[in-house]
């Protein structure tokens, strides 16, 4: 298992008993990220035992309350905690300014230092990149600025037929890394081994792609193309298709349409509006477009 | 009844799983507020049925986290409950700059107005007075500007012996308001009925005093004295009271001494440190000094 997205919450608006706002835990090749932060997500992480510690980076969608309000709870607890690894919030310009505001009126300043990378540009962008991972915006539209987030392993290099390549004494283990970075090998002979006798290809890298919230947007296909995993926000169904336009929400079917031409792996739907009693219905819509759909609920995981 | 305090949290620092931060509903001459309002405080109110139409008035005590980070959710889902009747909050200033930028960074105005009442002394004053309840600061020392808040019941009329009063035929209906206000009655005989034998005294105005988060501080004593409730932070027991200096903090003990000096009714503690497995421990501490402490408990209710 290399991606495992666990959801801490996921439906619209306000907070209710058994409705958490937004929040989602990604781990993708060992790196763990939260994605969004409703009111009320350190206590979720808390219940589905997300290591707080682990947690170094945080990627903001948008500024509504039901995406973001958790988020100054989480950094202080942090500190509360005695933290001091850096920790880099990604987010819409403005989240510095509101952050700071209440840890300058608390007078809490944080144990650790606090980045914000604050994001304007309506382009796609890469926005995070190290060794493992990289993460790209994905832009949406919605009622204020917003971004989704597509996340992918990097590819990881060619595996070692390692049976095959023993059978060569003149291979030594300083070669190995060429090999693995797909350069055949000549022997003193002058025979060339050809790198796809003495490697594997990969494990496909995995990715996943975070769209929430947004109207139905067919310009972000060619972004999230063929990704394993898409979460896209379905706040409503086909039946209230007239308030997507007005609140820049998508149904569950435009949510399958996009899954569908995206050719994605699996579909996961949530940002459920409270006017629905069923969630399933959701999948149901969607499913009729794309088979592979699954309702997000908290504390469900999805592992690719 | 005419005054009944539920307990929405009562936990210091961060949210757990069953450790909800700072935030009560007071119900008090047919009147409620919220007091405080950590991360989750709506969710609280739901879980404990606190109407959300009936709140017009809540008070922060202080900027920190576990007292406030609530309150920006819960000015938000009124908004989008429909809500049109005016909210006062009053609180440090600066609550309403913070609260401002958010609504402004999410686009989201409330569709009812917002009236701040915005707290910069440091003498004890009256910030609120209707017909049937006052509310008056009482200035605490904490690590950052902080009140508690002493709500009052108005004085009641005295109460028509109705009984006595009938068997006046002079009396008339239109003669009731001057002798529940205390005035004696005069026949045309000259006989003047004295008003004790006419009207009883009124039921006790009921108060209830908040104070959290101070350290011990007796100067507040004269404000808050013959209280029928209070509630006082009680972060540390004993053992540990060194902290209290340094975080601002009252123990347990503390807390007993205030309420015995103050001669209040009941004393409830809260506002517990989680190092503390047992807060009945915070309740027996408080007993050796204080004969009537109950401890704190979400969802426990105080009626008087």
């Amino acid at each position: 298992m290399s991606l495992k997205l666990t959801i801490l919450g996921c439906h619209s608006a306000t907070p209710r008993i058994n409705a958490h706002p937004t929040s989602q835990h990604l781990e993708i090749n060992n790196s763990h990220f939260i994605i969004d932060c409703g009111e009320g997500t350190q206590r979720q992480m808390r219940k589905y035992k997300v290591g707080f510690s682990k947690i170094n980076h945080i990627f903001i969608s948008h500024l509504h309350g039901d995406h973001f309000f958790g988020l100054i709870g989480l950094i202080s607890t942090f500190g509360i905690l005695g933290r001091e690894k850096d920790l880099h919030v990604y987010g819409p310009k403005g989240i510095k300014e509101v952050t700071v505001l209440q840890l300058k009126l608390s007078k809490s300043w944080t144990s650790y230092q606090l980045i914000f990378h604050e994001l304007t540009s309506t382009e796609s962008e890469l926005i995070f990149e190290d060794d493992k991972v990289s993460v790209t915006t994905i832009p949406l539209t919605h009622r204020v600025y917003t971004n989704g987030f597509l996340f992918k392993e990097k590819p990881k290099p060619r595996g070692l037929n390692i049976d095959v390549v023993k059978t060569y004494k003149e291979i030594e283990t300083c070669d190995y890394n060429n090999i693995k970075a797909g350069r055949d090998f000549t022997l003193s002979t002058g025979e060339v081994l050809p790198n796809s006798m003495l490697t594997s290809a990969p494990e496909k890298p995995k990715s996943y792609a975070y769209c929430s919230d947004t109207m139905y947007k067919p310009d972000i296909i060619p972004i999230i193309k063929n990704v394993d995993l898409l979460y896209h926000e379905a706040t409503f169904l086909n039946d209230r298709e007239d308030l997507c336009e007005k609140t820049k929400h998508s149904t569950a079917k435009q949510a399958g349409i996009i899954a569908r031409d995206a050719e994605v792996g699996k579909l996961i739907v949530g940002h459920y509006s409270s006017r629905y009693p069923n969630i399933v219905d959701f999948k149901t819509e969607a499913e009729a477009v794309f088979p592979t759909v699954e309702n997000a609920e908290a504390g469900k995981s999805f592992t690719v």
